[in-house]
């Protein structure tokens, strides 16, 4: 389903991407491997019943959370632009004052629901949005408060489990053995999805065809691009460029970069993740790939289907922006057409590049494509021997904070 | 008013940049320079009067335009959430179908003009938003859509100045001496700017303060933060982070990266621009960069002044949550903290982070971090030995795609 094209030779190494395949199933932190297969239907079926009673009474759904527990549903919800009678709205995933008066200012005396998604409870960043808007959903509310609070987090542990059960909220489970940023296809990204009117049912069938496509295929797609970026790493290509010609996948773009960035930076090594939206950015940083450092290698998303409905050049009677050579040639020609007159300008300007292309944008694809990046991630990390699953720089800032902050034992 | 700190000896040739000031000020392109005492105050009475007049008849404004007729004012509308009656919306900065098919949406059938900004008037992107926009205006107006068409373009020549004097429409003027990336405190950024209810008199007068802070000053923050990014290179620092705590500064990072990145990126050398939103890409890229490739350095932005109104995080009967030591502190004291402890713990890392202070968010304090940014800019390229002012490397995916789209004479 998703194909993988690059103009650099790849070895696939088969033995060792099968032994680091046992690794990762092995692993305490690989449940997200076989996820689309073995999934908690019961809780999938309260999701979604969940979600129905969510657009009945709410016109704002607050998802509270931060990184993991914000990325995936924000990716996948900018990019597919589901049709829903209630509206995502985030909370949690920075300290800024005007970011939260703004959500108060939309939310005005519309009814909404809350779901916090956290796997402790006590990050600092959700757990004072949580507060903060618990406040005024009881204010609205009262006692039937706890009626509209929806908790994603440990199964049996925490601040926020144990919160949940004292107060009645329902409750839903990130599981253990699967991380933040891997975690977008458990609940943690599922209802906020399902709220918004993605097809859930599509996007992990989705995702159960490309693990299926990795079975027994030692030359698929994420194998080999897994395969490339660990060689390109040893080359001491260092930067890679995310690239999509979609504006919508902005988000989808964020998350790939926590995934990688997280999973792969570490012991002072690993490949920096920044990601493009073109032809916009080709005005902006162009310049810079076409002649800047050449540490820098690019993959490119592409859609193999066109976007609809179709939208056509029009014809005009006089020709004064030259364009008459365009009438009649639909909007997705022209960016088809700037995508490979970038992959052809960049390869010329001395970069690797490479192409990831998936059918379109809908639920079955960007499943596939969520699992296709977390394979490709976890691979291409054990094949540079980093562990993909630990973070263990992120709570530095963190220790920081406390001691600053005041808190008892910091 | 603007303020730079950094651990970085930081050892200004003071010749060597009064040497390059001069070679600005007498440079075709260096008309930015002294703009902000010398701009055309007539224009800027009639970009006023503009602004008004679109604010009494259009629900929408739509821009069209790419790259430096793009990303500064959207940068500063998104930065300072305005108010006005008629909202800005963004066309011809990309090819996706999606995109337009999305603003199609939106405009329904409400009254809208148009401010179409380029140099040429033949840039692909925003020609082709051209012609479809203004084949809804006439269906829209008939033969007074006209009088909804403002063109920002050439004094003097070129497809766009043509139009518009054959079609009578509202003329304002890039300036031959200002390129797109500095082009923000023009009428390329200023109607959209106006239209959008920023005060851009403050704009102008921030700007003069700042050009006026660096005239015999060569300790200024401006050319200190210049000559250490070239120090910086020069000891293989190749990436630089751009750091903001306020989500609404995303785009006045992504314009600093334009500026930065087509003026430096050349001669396959330069320092690649990326940019970051904390405290959430803490929870993202903060693995990396607390323990990735010490190629990078850091410059966080911060704010002076507490936004408002404040927001106080809730007492709790119960502390279940483990924030009752946050109870009363105001989100801004974290989200201040959050930004000490980011930068204590990437230089424990290993990064160099300075810290460029700005009072606050309004209209003077960003005039005055646009012309920082646009003077840093460019006297770092010349120290570093590059043109700030030409981007010979963009044409390079236009030719492809010319050849690739069949346009004649390619």
């Amino acid at each position: 389903m998703i194909k993988f094209h690059s103009d650099i030779d790849v070895t696939v190494d088969v033995s060792r991407i099968r032994e680091i395949i046992n690794d990762i199933q092995s692993d305490p932190m690989g449940g997200w491997y076989d996820l689309p297969e073995t999934y908690d239907h019961a809780e999938f079926d309260k999701i979604q019943a969940t979600a129905k009673q969510i657009q009945n009474n709410s016109k704002y759904l607050v998802c509270i959370g931060i990184g993991g527990s914000y990325l995936g549903h924000r990716a996948l919800i900018d990019a597919l632009q589901p049709k829903s009678p209630t509206k995502i709205l985030y909370a949690g995933n920075s300290l800024s004052t005007r970011e939260l008066n703004c959500l108060l200012d939309t939310l005005g005396d519309s009814d909404f629901s809350i779901n916090v998604i956290s796997k402790s409870g006590t990050t600092t960043e959700p757990a004072v949005a949580f507060r903060l808007l618990k406040a005024k959903l009881q204010e609205k509310y009262g006692n039937k408060a706890s009626e509209r609070i929806f908790a994603t987090t440990d199964a049996r542990k925490g601040a926020l489990y144990e919160e949940a059960v004292a107060e009645g909220y329902a409750r839903f489970v990130v599981p253990d053995n699967i991380g933040g940023r891997y975690s977008v296809l458990t609940a943690a990204g599922l209802l906020p999805l399902a709220v918004a009117g993605v097809n859930i049912d599509q996007l992990m069938s989705g995702a159960a065809t490309e693990r299926a496509a990795n079975l027994d295929n030692s030359e698929s797609a994420a194998i080999r691009y897994a395969t490339m970026r660990a060689d390109l790493l040893k080359k001491n290509y260092d930067v890679e460029i995310l690239a999509s010609f979609e504006p919508c996948m902005q988000y989808f773009e964020e998350w790939c970069k926590q995934l990688f960035g997280e999973s792969e930076g570490k012991d002072k090594q690993g490949i920096f993740p920044t990601s493009v939206i073109y032809t916009t950015d080709l005005h902006s940083l162009g310049q810079y790939l076409q002649d800047g450092r050449r540490n820098i290698f690019e993959t490119m998303l592409r859609f193999s289907e066109e976007g609809a409905p179709a939208v056509t050049v029009p014809q005009l009677a006089k020709d004064l922006d030259g364009l008459k050579y365009l009438e009649g040639k639909t909007l997705d020609f022209l960016n088809t057409k700037a995508l490979e007159a970038t992959v052809a300008a960049h390869r010329d300007g001395g970069i690797p590049v490479s192409e990831i292309t998936i059918p379109t944008l809908d639920e079955k694809s960007l499943g596939a494509l969520v699992y296709f990046f977390e394979l490709s991630c976890a691979l291409s990390a054990k094949l540079s021997g980093v562990n993909p699953f630990d973070q263990p720089g992120v709570e530095a800032y963190k220790r920081n904070m406390f001691h600053l902050l005041g808190k008892p034992g910091f």
